[in-house]
């Protein structure tokens, strides 16, 4: 069986645009297609993350348009990134997925699910909050340096990433062994053209707007709501927020831990992940 | 030292109606206001929370005005419950207290905290929620068929306020022994005209109203929310909405607990509460 390290980069043809994908795991059921953080290429999974998922399911990770090893131009607005996915399912022959957003991908997994109810058989939304909601316009000034550097390392992701506490970094120096050891075919680094074009999307988004919060009182999938503690990049109240609004959900708030929760808990995630789609 | 058990119920006089209340604990801070829920009166909080409140600080117990022993009439609305609870503290003297708001309480709580922001240093919403929620407009049948009973006993308190499992059941037959302990100077039962009144005050707060929910970004005080994690009497999720939207929040969620859970785990929720107040 492929792995998350083994699993070859593939490419789906849409209208021109080759969207890059790696789909791994064990078949047969729905597959759970995981859409990706601001910058993140399918390299930027933790393996330990996605292997543990692999081992009941199908796992598809994919690069958005424009993005990586993905031609064609990056979106600048969430629901354009969403019909973009749409799009990807549609040339896959995928009419039911579980959906897991993380971040910017939770945005993106938002929009589907409201767009196109029938596709998403169950929704996660990891480390990710509602259009319009307070708090969401922009990331506060030190967490927009690091995630917005133009050449981001190591020390970047620990800092946006991981909690500011010595047990949190220490899981985060852990995540950062795990996602560089894949050493064939890695994906191409995303440019500085996809970064401006997915923050100009993370700020549409974040615009102050109340009425919007009702979007999330139609999104029909049962919903899995996962956060760290004190997310300093996208705030963990927002995830309350859409517990409060989305008819069918549940949440769970990890200690000790940040925007990259599910990097720093991969084994956990995994079990209570497995547990909601079961 | 009084208690709960000991404490007498005094009156104090605001324009004609005289508002039943009880003083008690360590004086010389910030007194913390307890509203009560649904019919309740003095006599309805559990001893064993009170008491444990009072070790470290005065608390104030009411009878809203046509409520038992307080003389008026009853409010039809949350808004006008609230200028009578205001014109309560006034009466007192009181520049500035904590306020916890339990169930109907809390929607009190909330719109004194909105009105009256000066007057309210810290905020504690237990078993409550936000005007205009999803889910807060009435009762499901059979909780409303126990709570709106003419002669409501402890079964029915026993149906509304814990989980329908053995061990909060257990722990709900624990708390019928505490309350009903007081032998002097009981409160009166709240009256069948105090009751319409109250849940018409109910339905009119949970009408849906989305628009309303962003009151609760107006809420200045330092909030803690409390809640069982499955209430069959106020959702769960009203909870996490309102952790979302109030700017300065942190929740509590209490397992294997319904709408009482304060009186489930009293020892508990009254060290949650004075780590939240120190």
């Amino acid at each position: 069986m492929t792995t998350h390290q083994t699993a070859p980069t593939r490419f789906a043809e849409v209208d021109g645009t080759a969207y890059a994908y790696r789909r791994f795991g064990a078949a047969g059921g729905t597959p759970l297609l995981m859409l990706q953080h601001f910058r993140g290429n399918l390299d930027n999974w933790d393996p330990a993350l996605t292997d543990a998922l692999a081992a009941d399911r199908e796992i598809i990770l994919v690069d958005y348009p424009g993005v990586s090893s993905s031609t064609g131009q990056p979106a600048h607005t969430v629901a354009e990134t969403a019909r973009q996915i749409i799009a990807f399912t549609d040339a896959l022959g995928l009419t039911q997925v579980d959906l897991l957003g993380f971040s910017l991908g939770g945005f993106v997994a938002q929009d589907i699910a409201l767009v196109r109810p029938h596709l998403v058989r169950r929704l996660i939304l990891a480390g990710t909050g509602p259009k319009g909601a307070p708090g969401m316009h922009g990331w506060r000034q030190d967490i927009a340096d690091h995630a917005r550097a133009d050449e981001p390392g190591g020390e970047d992701l620990l800092y946006i990433f991981f909690a500011h506490t010595e047990t949190s970094q220490a899981k985060g120096v852990e995540f950062l062994g795990r996602f560089l050891q894949r050493d064939q075919d890695r994906d191409a680094p995303s440019s500085l053209a996809a970064r401006d074009a997915q923050y100009d999307a993370v700020l549409e988004w974040g615009v102050p707007d109340h009425a919007a919060l009702q979007r999330l009182t139609g999104i029909r999938s049962p919903t899995l709501i996962l956060q760290g503690d004190d997310d300093l990049m996208i705030p963990t109240k927002a995830s309350h927020l859409m517990a409060g609004l989305i008819p069918d959900a549940r949440i769970r708030i990890y200690p000790d831990a940040a925007h990259a929760f599910l990097f720093q808990y991969p084994g956990e995630v995994a079990k209570d992940i497995a547990a909601f789609l079961a």
